[in-house]
């Protein structure tokens, strides 16, 4: 029989993210028990109806009592408030690592009320959809998706360790990185696009001689592929953005003077400008399909079953 | 035996929509016989490998000599020339047409040199992937698609009925509108998300202190759906955006009026603006959904197999 990596996982939240784990170890064996906290009952109800866990519970502090594992999967705007109310009941040796999409404010908000002996490890699983709450969720979200760790200096390489054989035995890859360099990295690969979605799908929706009914007929053009994204859960997303203000506003200064350059080129009718840019962003597509993180498939949103001839 | 809707068919241009109508109509059997002109030998040389037609050109006034149907597969850029030099061979009576995603600038370029008695209809249809040329098309590209007709005024009713009746046999629905009003729901639509897609991805990968590995390798987190449109036709989308100056500049400087407000909200720290911006687009999301314009499914760009438990 396969030995668990943790005897008792503790879920601090149980959206997507928490609900996929907590259907992937379940499906593996992977822990020997789950416990879940959330602070609304409907959506403990709504967990316990889904068998997500073991035990079931409205107050954290009780959900990590005997935990050797706790995961924050809640909002990062929540993080401060939980690591102060559960740290009198964090177990001597226990993990307590997060799936937030920002690293630095996760530790300036955590890192002050860790107790000594306490293994506090920031991770992120880089791997989402456009859904949310605990049905959401499903157990392969985060195959063959990086899960990136900024454990702080001096951390515990064991404890390190474990939690990266967690996240493999769920199907990542580990990274290991500086939570400010993640935060950049995360600005520009998740946060920028996210808020740039959000924004064109606004003003698509306010304009006066397009009504809201044509942007929804017409949207094959392009326009859906945005709005995917922009439909992502508003609660985790503003946190994200009011907790990567540095990063987040550096990369929209850049996109805004770029974009400020392809306006230009389109008042000028520069079409040098416009096909070398478009040119070259190209490879970039190429390198991640390459890199695993895309299929090849023309899809555009449409199932594959009707692309065959 | 099925009556065919056109006796000759004439593609001027053989890339991804070009090659999906030959397919389409081949499979189908909804006109005669199919001929296909472009100036490239080697994309003629594959049409003909990929047995796309029944007749091949590399001057388009060839193809269209008998033709009672021609369209025009080609980038926008290219219409007037190619209008001049297929007039004289036009037949009396015959559909001209094209799949240009501008409107009044085809009708600027191509009208001048349309002569009396030929049916010139501009059409348009919603329907693309990120890849191009012969080999990209498949046949049910215009499946539940929209295919948008811009008639002149005194168009002939039974030609755009029967142009009509030929998109309806590829699998569109048919909407009728005024060129310029077409012009500016596709630069909402299509035009816009091409020209922001193409920004971030070119933003992204001119950063001093991100790799462009690292780009690619943490593109799961939203970045990958933009890399997806901004890997399209560089020559098509350079001509778009030259052909639909007015439109592109008016809705890019709401853009970025819109955009400056989101920032301002991060760097105020104003999470009110930012929450109510975020719940407002995903109700545009649902509505695209029930306009069946796109899936339900959280694909992201995963395969729907990975994600069944």
């Amino acid at each position: 029989m396969k030995q668990p990596i943790f005897k008792r996982l503790a879920l601090i939240g149980i959206g997507l993210i928490g609900s996929s784990i907590a259907r992937r170890v379940r499906a593996d064996g992977s822990v020997g028990e789950i416990t879940i906290a959330t602070r609304s009952q409907e959506t403990l109800d709504r967990a316990e109806n889904l068998r997500l866990g073991d035990s079931y519970n409205l107050d954290a502090r009780d959900a990590v009592k005997g935990a050797d594992c706790v995961i924050l999967c809640s909002p990062v705007g929540t993080y401060e408030a939980i690591a102060e109310h559960i740290a009198p009941a964090l177990e001597h040796g226990a993990v307590v690592t997060d799936v937030g999409s920002v690293k630095q404010s996760v530790i300036d908000q955590m890192q002050p009320y860790m107790p000594e002996g306490v293994h506090f490890i920031p991770g992120h699983p880089i791997a989402g959809t456009e859904y949310s709450g605990p049905d959401a969720g499903f157990p392969s979200l985060f195959e063959k998706r990086w899960c990136i760790l900024t454990p702080l200096p001096g951390a515990d390489e064991a404890a390190v360790k474990k939690l990266s054989e967690f996240w493999r035995s769920m199907g990542s890859d580990i990274d290991i990185m500086e939570p400010e360099h993640h935060d950049l990295v995360l600005a520009v690969t998740s946060h920028i696009p996210h808020l740039i979605a959000y924004n064109i799908v606004g003003t698509a929706s306010d304009l006066e001689n397009v009504t809201e009914s044509e942007v929804m007929k017409y949207a094959a053009g392009g326009f859906r592929d945005f709005t995917r994204i922009a439909a992502s859960d508003p609660v985790m997303w503003r946190d994200v953005f009011l907790h990567n203000k540095k990063a987040v506003l550096e990369i929209l200064g850049r996109f805004s003077e770029d974009l400020a350059h392809l306006q230009r080129a389109v008042r000028w009718e520069n079409g040098d400008v416009l096909f070398d840019h478009f040119t070259r962003t190209r490879s970039i597509r190429r390198g991640i399909i390459e890199a695993g993180q895309e299929t090849d498939e023309p899809d555009f949103g449409r199932s594959q079953q009707n692309q065959d001839d």
